[in-house]
């Protein structure tokens, strides 16, 4: 059974204002929560339909499919929901490769650059605070659990990168080919918007613009996506490790 | 005007067999269908509520908002909506990189694999037939016209494997490392399903499995989406030529 209060709030989580001030987010299906669950995030509580689950533990709820479909974001809701508490953010690694965002807007983006990051071993990202939220439900669904390696510090970029004593690499459709860049270990990779590329504001403080080369007939004004750019550029700066 | 007879025609093209019989495609939006006129493309029709597009051209028809949204496949519909005709394929390329597809099942993964090609200069993508149709229309959109200059063969991917003198190529999670691979310019690249990889099938006709290294903690069973795997693995064959 879940209250109307309960779905009331759980719907509003969709709202980053109301995640703020619940502190608490959404993540959906078996795998993104079992993901949450191996990590230092803490389960504030679990909606479930099955009763497997059920383990007379006080912050797990057997809900019915009905209920479940009032509360998931999903377009198919996947047997299980759970709310669980924004940590919060660590202090910002100062070495290693570190990924910049420059007003990402899209949630499947942010997620995709979440897992690359995980992937490639990228412990720190630093959102500027005109990109999406990370705990927007399309992201936590998207990151698959990402998240919990990940350290996302939403920030003003501009006054981060003008503080910062490491290079600043920047992804320009006009920068130096990646290929015969010197790439080192300890750097900061900032990527762009989507449709706009990196800010004027932000560019004059890039030290270095580098681009992945075109070999096709592709039309000058066609760019990679954003977060496929990303993906390329960090196997760029890790292969080197090889 | 629209008649009837048209909406359940353009309506239809979401399914295969239609676009079969009627040898017909749909494309939306200016930016994709000028890439397509800019092409060898044929165009059947074209609807626009826009009423500079209609330049006394017979194959221009002048349709009202809610016209369009009773043909448009977009959740917005974007103005115009063009029929062109379903090319015939050309001989498929024998030399260079060219990219295979086991049972990709996903339109926006081969759109952005499409994409990709274009990108990175692949003339020739080979895909099994069970991997999603190009023309459908979820792919149109994600492909942005590169549709236009990479040439797509369906076939049987076994026999065509079995046939070819190129050394093949195969990402599998225990390939061996990419960066280490020695990566030739003729050569093919196979990229299997979503959820399973490359097929038993396939498998046994790859020379060579190569990986991307897992850099992060992630856990062993989590791997890069299919369509970034593609992105990077593209991006380490063609490096080689700088």
């Amino acid at each position: 059974m879940i209250s109307k209060r309960q779905i009331k709030i759980i719907t509003s989580l969709h709202q980053k204002k109301y995640r703020k001030s619940t502190g608490l987010f959404v993540a959906e299906g078996k795998k993104v929560i079992q993901e949450f669950l191996n990590s230092n995030f803490e389960l504030d509580t679990l909606f479930t339909t099955d009763e497997s689950l059920f383990a007379f533990n006080p912050k797990v709820t057997l809900i019915s499919e009905a209920e479940l479909k009032k509360i998931s974001f999903l377009k198919t809701p996947n047997k299980t929901l759970a709310l669980f508490k924004i940590s919060e953010v660590a202090a910002a690694e100062t070495e290693g490769l570190i990924v910049a965002l420059d007003a990402i807007r899209d949630p499947g983006n942010l997620g995709t650059i979440i897992r690359l990051c995980d992937w490639f071993g990228v412990k720190q990202l630093v959102c500027s605070e005109t990109t999406v939220d990370c705990y927007n439900p399309k992201v936590i669904q998207a990151t698959m659990g990402s998240l919990t390696r990940v350290n996302v510090l939403y920030t003003n970029l501009s006054t981060y990168l003008s503080k910062t004593n490491l290079p600043v690499f920047g992804a320009f459709m006009d920068g130096e080919n990646v290929y015969k860049a010197n790439l080192p270990k300890d750097g900061i990779l900032v990527m762009g918007n989507e449709a706009n590329g990196v800010s004027d504001e932000i560019s004059n403080l890039i030290t270095e613009k580098i681009a992945i080369p075109r070999f096709g007939d592709m039309q000058q004004t066609e760019s990679l996506n954003v977060a496929m750019a990303t993906g390329i550029l960090l196997n760029e700066f890790k292969r080197v490790d090889f």
